[in-house]
């Protein structure tokens, strides 16, 4: 009797758990008073939008993270609802809220982000030990989004080696500090934003800025550039891969569908030229989409085989 | 032995009671992402900031109203450590949030207001049943904001009418149907904005308009109207108080810090122009403080005997 084959999980971290708003309002006064048409209440965090979209493309995700208070009750129930799986360590701190306030006549759209709780040294280490518990049967983690206060800075840097360790790859995506200090870790991938990049690498040109975040610790460097599409830089290559047309729409989860695909990618095995056209359309779809952590199925269909992925010469080293 | 003199007591009813959030944000970058700096989170609806305001000023307030879900515990549990009294009625619905973004770089002010719960009509049945049990106990009723939805258009006629039958006053503070439907129940005093007033009676005047609300059913009507003060239509004359200075900062409140004011006029029986001094006084006070509901007690000691109330001519009937 051969043993049934194990599907592969993708453990996805969001310390910095939230619900997250969307309010769509027919055309937004500032400095008035809007009265909102249509309120949206999900389950937040880049990490939670990645599971999403994982499991919409037939993955299997579990969403590790800390939650607490209120909030944080009704986005987890809200996850039960949506059929995730999460296996979220209890804080005593409120878990933040983000509100998404969506111009239904332009398409417009404008973030607020609470700063989120402050986490014990306790509860981190609470959440360390169930980490760890989970890297067992994870094929693969990634690692979104900011650090809620207590947690240290370097919690990606900690997170990574914990990975390594048990010899499962990471994908990390950060911003400021927590990028920086997580390189230490190397990361298997890291996904930054253009704006990300240029920030933590005080250099505007996203070759240039890959190939220090390579030298500083990561294995690959995937680097978002908005409708200008995705360039890759890694051991096998590099390549650029461009949309063929610029998508309107919510640009917030576009970043996190990327993660979705490129963790996808890693996991099956898939090659760089396909991962990243999968990463671009899901990307592209991504806007399309009205709420993070959803795709436009249709517009990922379209888009598909319409990106045009090549191989760049290899950056200067 | 001679019975203790009863405190008075305002019954302030806030049908959609709210979760007040204020965030506090360095310089809004809109259509941008914006990390909030601070996060206030109270209960709201304009009820309660008129039931904040009366007991700062050291009246009995009981705030009444309809409360439900997350949110709605969320807010009550403020109301509680604030020490309000309330007499909330529970729904199966979900209170809503309100969020006012406030640039703390240059004090304006944005408001996002969720819809709200829809009411049942055995909830709303069950409300106007406490509601008659505490007219009992009630000197004078307030009627503030908007109607969520379930509850009929005409409620504030009927919670009129309700209290008249006791020989309770009411004071009406509301927009569109839910003002103009409630005229007919014959309110003591009507507080609309100078927009409100224009948007229910077709006409810019705030004279003709005051007059058109005394005729469609209100005893008094006190129109405010910024910075430019208040002005008073009653059976006993008509006046305009007028603060010396603009005020900065911001106005989400100010209208309830009148009401709060005309409402203690009534029940303590002072004539109009000191009435009208010490709401104009309390409206800028609460103009300089931070969140709706809260008034700054300088302000207001230094506004109050620069208020200019001086008598109109009677207006054209």
């Amino acid at each position: 009797m051969h043993a049934a084959p194990r599907a592969s999980t993708i453990l996805t971290v969001t310390l910095n758990f939230a619900l997250d708003l969307t309010y769509g309002v027919d055309r937004v006064a500032w400095h008035g008073v809007n009265r909102i048409a249509s309120v949206a209440e999900r389950a937040g965090g880049k990490g939670v939008n990645v599971a999403r979209v994982l499991q919409a493309l037939g993955h299997r995700a579990l969403v590790a993270g800390l939650v607490g208070g209120r909030t944080g009750e009704a986005a987890r129930e809200e996850l039960r609802r949506a059929g995730l799986r999460d296996v979220l360590v209890a804080i005593g701190g409120q878990s933040r809220r983000t509100v998404a306030v969506v111009d239904t006549d332009s398409g417009d759209a404008t973030g607020f982000w609470e700063p989120g709780p402050v986490v014990t040294s306790a509860e981190w280490r609470t959440f360390i030990g169930a980490y760890r518990q989970h890297l067992r049967d994870a094929d693969a983690v990634v690692l979104s989004g900011s650090l809620p206060g207590g947690v240290p800075t370097d919690a990606y840097r900690i997170l990574c080696e914990l990975a390594a360790a048990e010899g499962v790859p990471t994908v990390l995506d950060a911003d400021g500090d927590a990028l920086r200090l997580g390189l230490d870790g190397r990361p298997t991938l890291v996904k930054p934003n253009a704006d990300e990049l240029a920030r933590v690498t005080h250099n505007a040109d996203p070759v240039v800025g890959a190939q220090a975040l390579r030298a500083a610790g990561a294995t690959a460097v995937v680097v978002t550039r908005g409708a200008d599409g995705l360039l890759a830089v890694a051991p096998e290559g590099s390549w650029i891969a461009t949309p063929p047309e610029r998508i309107a729409g919510n640009p917030t989860g576009a970043g996190d569908a990327a993660v979705a695909a490129l963790v996808a990618g890693i996991v099956t095995g898939t090659g760089w030229p396909e991962r990243l056209a999968d990463a671009a359309a899901l990307s592209a779809a991504a806007v399309a989409a009205p709420l993070a952590g959803s795709f436009d199925a249709n517009a990922y269909c379209r888009c598909l085989p319409e990106i045009d992925v090549r191989p760049m010469d290899p950056p200067p080293s």
